[in-house]
């Protein structure tokens, strides 16, 4: 398998012409919260620096401070053996749009030996058809009816959906808890139901049925032994208050 | 099956005390991206209105105008069967904490009937454990080493997160263009061999293992009916070219 940080590195984040400095800095914060560092710009004019650390934050500055910027898309594209267009869905069909997600599982076994961009356009226009054709890809993010992602929440979505495909891949399952056994489950149920039948809550007829009840409720729980191992403790307890508690009151009324 | 509409009407977003009346404004309009309209806050002080109303936008601002408001988060909670609670990753393991995307699988099914919350807390300091107790599900984004994401970013991946696998579960899949059939791509191959005979790239002794290569690269691209004719198109063209273009340099070169 191949590390992750491979093909984090391998994947740049391509702006092309963003209007707001502030986006492309919430755009690099983005990018290094989700292990990306190749952010690429194109535009003619260098932003205002302040603009774009103010919302990269601290963190994220340096991947400002590393920048590359083209005059030219066809300049920025050049490395890239496969481009991911993004776009909002606008009614005109121009190409297969999918959402990012199932570009990427498409896209993910290829990011160990080849340079891959996600591109953004501009904030008010997007992507033209001329941008569209240097992409294999055009990925679009579901949205409800009139709505419009700004260009930092897209680069957001995008970023998180790669990050995320990549640790799915190598994720560890999570540890599951140590689950409570038969043997520890019965011994826990004896002690619940001798506690019910305690306080009246259970009867020698009924304690079958209410029992049956309290099984399918716990079972669904699916404790582990150490939660079964509490609601023992309780069991215990209680009936230990129970037994001292009835001594000391019979002791109340007893005669001194 | 139950419809989005009703799913996402079952889904609300708490605002725990967020500092910045800006980050409120986001949320909204994220929410309205997403198609949720449940917003609430948990704050003793009413934010200013133009601040969120500014980064809502006007699309947005309907779910900043009818956001409830609470002074106790005990009371925002209160309709909530399920509370899905938002944490950074701290390292201080203080429950079991999940990716949302594996959360909202488990929580799906029960939307349809269930009023479920997703719960943030403040930009500083995130919710303690005391908010914690609240919550059947603790969530946490993945994210690279050192990350964090601001509250807007957060709001913004768990709303695209729910609607997403809400959309997911309702797709149609997308119309396969139609493949082209062997009788087409054969009748394709013909054309393209007859033309590459005709240029030398084949000669009659290597024809076939050419051919064949061809037909690999040509087959992995899984040609639609269209780009087959459109190849068969460039193929009849130019075999059409080149005989006139013969006739004509041909008869340049005859004696007048």
């Amino acid at each position: 398998m191949i590390d992750s940080n491979t093909m984090l590195a391998n994947l740049s984040v391509v702006l092309k012409r963003p209007k707001y400095a502030e986006n492309i800095g919430a755009a690099a914060r983005m990018c290094f919260n989700m292990g990306i560092s190749g952010l690429i710009l194109v535009r003619e004019e260098k932003p205002n620096h302040e603009d774009m650390a103010k919302m990269a934050t601290h963190k994220a500055v340096h991947l400002i401070d590393n920048m590359e910027r083209y005059d030219r898309l066809e300049d920025a594209l050049a490395p890239f053996s496969i481009v991911v267009g993004t776009t909002a869905r606008l009614g005109r069909k121009r190409t297969v749009e999918r959402p990012p997600r199932d570009i990427i599982e498409d896209i993910l076994p290829l990011l160990a030996h080849n340079k891959i961009a996600f591109l953004f356009g501009p904030e008010d226009r997007g992507l033209t058809n001329d941008d569209l054709k240097y992409c294999q890809y055009t990925s679009c993010i579901p949205t409800a009816a009139f709505a419009s992602l700004n260009l930092a929440q897209a680069v957001a979505i995008h970023c998180y959906e790669l990050y995320y495909a990549i640790v799915e891949q190598s994720r560890e399952e999570p540890a599951e808890p140590e689950y409570a056994s038969t043997f520890q489950l019965e011994g826990m149920y004896r002690h619940v139901q001798e506690a019910l039948l305690k306080i009246d809550f259970l009867d020698e007829k009924s304690q079958h049925y209410w029992m049956r009840n309290i099984r399918q409720f716990l079972g669904r729980v699916r404790l582990s032994s150490k939660e079964a191992n509490i609601i023992r403790g309780i069991c215990r307890q209680f009936l230990w208050y129970q037994t001292t508690k009835k001594i000391k009151s019979t002791r109340e009324f007893d005669p001194p």
